[in-house]
């Protein structure tokens, strides 16, 4: 079934799922280990609302009173988690028309993407005819770390923070959402979408775009549209406020043919997605670790506004790598401002270089690098500031990160992005850890580190098109 | 000084850096923070030979017994570490000459790199008549793990392992040490060569290549060479049995630029040097996390005599990703040859999908894996297995890992490489790191494992071409 346009009251009802003050869970099981258990064994504990386990036959269900149907429920119910088997998700469908529920995410699998369609259909048409948006099938639930709600399976949610995640794969939310958590990414909110049958990435896109304060970028894992004009025309309203990330996956033949058999989208020609990313905002990641890296800096620093980054580092290996990946994400790194080629002298020893890469040796001290970041920052001719650090005996990754911090406090009107790298062993992951908290992307690599502010240039440049 | 062809007293002597008996450290200090300190403490405990502390002012440091001048020490020296100021090392490389030395590390800085071409020269005359090899100057020493030596002043030394990695630049030569340690992969040895004045690529290559049973994979930093031709026809010897991975710095043209500044070589036209890479062998990676996973996979797993990969994973999304990734690195992903297709039925729930990526769907267990590896590896028709894994409620990774370490144990005669991907938390990094040190390559995303196995079919397709 053809998504149509977008329609406005899944818009504006997708506020009942992600911020709902009651949620029935059709399926609720008393099995440890049974989806149906988990879910609401996670709506346990931190969600504020109403919890209506819905199974005929229980009493109670970790600890609330569970009732036949749904309709039995005696109070309004905003969201409706289905995690019953396929064959029977049309009659739970209907009970929830009768109950008029806010909005429903259909967990279970065995529609579209095996080859049932039908099936599919039936169920989006109820849910359309009664004009309530439906999430799935085949999902892994949705999550809203500022509503203290996880309504999915997964076991290990998000921690707080300003990404939301987009995702058309299931497992890959529950992976991913571990992995941000370790890696101390914060997410606003996940939304595992699956065959998109009814609610898809446009409208989910609008709803966070418009309707919620906590996101401030949103991250796509993306197999395939299934409105492809209405995406372009989406994103390039609501990237003008929230800068979105893809990470388009079926680029190749075979990963395209894999999509299919996936979620049972269509892949399509990646030159048409190209361009429709393009013109939209969207800015094109190649791999996982890209998509939260990018977002990660999206989130926390000002698009830049010009092409002019200088290069600040304590070693010329890394400076040169540094260079290359320059180029290769767009950014044609210059020489260094004339006014601040005297000044990067007092940070370095005679031997440094106050070429860009600015290279204050490996005799830098943690304040050499507290002066040149600040007064890179304050200079009228450079737009964003890339700091390298190669672990050192004389310099602590910790006591540095603090300084780069203070460095971009003590210049916070310039409005201009940095973004760092710390190359070394646990110290120096610690000392990124501790930027990445305090909003200052920090990574491993200065190629991951001139991929942020590409990133954050191409965001600039969009914005200056509109 | 252009470096002429490769001196065989060089490459014998290299021997007596990273295998001797006994260190000289001229310009030892008992003041903590020096790098005279560090040199000496570093070489305190473990390595079993004798040190020599040389300091004029000195009676002892850190417990040896001092020594005014090198020409003092009573007993043949094998190995000279010297970190005079600049313009006293021609003197002290005097004192080596007429002590016949086994050969010398310069670690100073203050020569070809900031404009000194001539105090360099100087030096270089002297040890070159002398035929005794001198690596430097301005490096941070050279490590030797199975040799118990740490003669340099990293704080935090390698761990011991497989790959030698020869570095241009000092700088993160110290910090790759540490990240190395943090990540698990070991070394088995380090070489700092900073402005390759006497020693270069081309003789470590050779010594690493043909005398050090330790090292099974060479890993470069590499910014210049200083002669081209040679490098060639080395690696392409030294390829066939060991591989060599390399990360050319200066491939754009500022970096270019700011390698001439850092170490005072010739980054070249990037062409010539791709062509050279190919020609002899030489895996070419784009960045510093690249060097380390590729090498990796080259240490411990065997070249790939094939082209087909078959992947198996828990999710769709995650063998999408490694299909677009295939592509990328060189690997035609093909359809599940026709005997593997029954057999990979046996290991997934019905609404599982055999074709390539194999999907054995968020179901699996960890016996799943296992089973469906090891018949691969089995298979005729297979050349290489990928296996990706999702984190999810049901599987255990360390478990996971496990079991597919002992589906290669028991698929062992086949004699293909595998790669795995594990995509989650603190629990996906501890699986990894588990089959890291049991020789499987572990990375957090399907890009990183398909790179892998992409240089391992470029490895295998250069011997085939031998």
């Amino acid at each position: 079934m053809r998504t149509p346009e977008v329609r406005d009251y899944v818009v504006d009802k997708l506020d009942r799922i992600l911020n709902p003050k009651s949620v029935a869970v059709i399926g609720a099981s008393r099995e440890k280990g049974k989806i149906g258990h988990s879910v609401v064994d996670n709506l346990k504990g931190e969600f504020p609302g109403e919890v209506y386990p819905i199974n005929p036959n229980a009493e109670r269900i970790l600890g609330f009173k569970a009732y036949s149907t749904v309709n039995e429920v005696p109070d309004p119910v905003d969201l409706a988690i289905v995690v019953v088997p396929a064959k029977i998700v049309p009659s739970v469908i209907d009970d929830c028309v009768e109950k008029d529920v806010g909005g429903i995410v259909i967990i279970t699998s065995g529609f579209s993407e095996v080859g049932n369609e039908e099936l599919e259909d039936r169920i989006v048409k109820k849910c359309r005819e009664a004009k309530i948006p439906m999430i799935g099938p085949n999902v892994v639930g949705v999550v809203s770390t500022f509503n203290n709600l996880n309504a999915s399976f997964i076991g290990e949610p998000p921690i707080p923070g300003k990404i939301s995640l987009v995702t058309q794969s299931g497992a890959l939310g529950i992976a991913l959402s571990s992995w941000t958590r370790m890696k101390q990414i914060g997410l606003s909110s996940l939304e595992s979408i699956g065959n998109m049958a009814d609610v898809g990435f446009n409208e989910v896109i609008k709803y966070l775009a418009e309707q919620d304060d906590n996101t401030e970028v949103i991250a796509l894992y993306l197999e395939g549209l299934k409105a492809g004009r209405e995406f372009v025309e989406i994103c390039k309203e609501a990237s003008k406020n929230t800068p979105i990330v893809t990470l388009k996956a079926g680029r190749s033949q075979r990963g395209k043919a894999a999509t299919q058999s996936h979620t049972g989208s269509l892949a399509g020609s990646m030159e048409i997605y190209k361009a429709g990313f393009r013109q939209s905002g969207v800015i094109q990641v190649a791999d996982l670790e890209a998509l939260f890296n990018i977002s990660l800096a999206l989130a926390h620093q000002p698009p830049m506004k010009g092409d002019n980054v200088l290069v600040i580092t304590n070693g010329g290996g890394a400076g040169i790598l540094s260079s290359d990946a320059a180029e290769k994400y767009g950014i044609p790194l210059r020489e260094t401002p004339q006014d601040l080629k005297k000044k990067m002298r007092d940070y370095m020893p005679d031997f440094g270089s106050a070429h860009n890469p600015v290279d204050i040796t490996g005799q830098a001290r943690e304040e050499n690098y507290k002066g040149a970041i600040r007064d890179a920052l304050n200079s009228p001719n450079v737009d964003g500031v890339a700091v390298l650090w190669c672990h050192t005996a004389f310099t602590d990754a910790k006591e540095l990160a603090k300084m780069i911090y203070e460095a971009t406090e003590e210049a916070e009107g310039s409005n201009k992005p940095v973004a760092v790298t710390f190359i070394g062993g646990e110290s120096a992951e610690e000392g990124t850890t501790w930027l990445k908290k305090k909003g200052i992307p920090a990574y491993d690599t200065p190629e991951k580190t001139m991929a942020a502010l590409g990133a954050l240039r191409d965001y600039g440049r969009f914005l200056e098109r509109k």
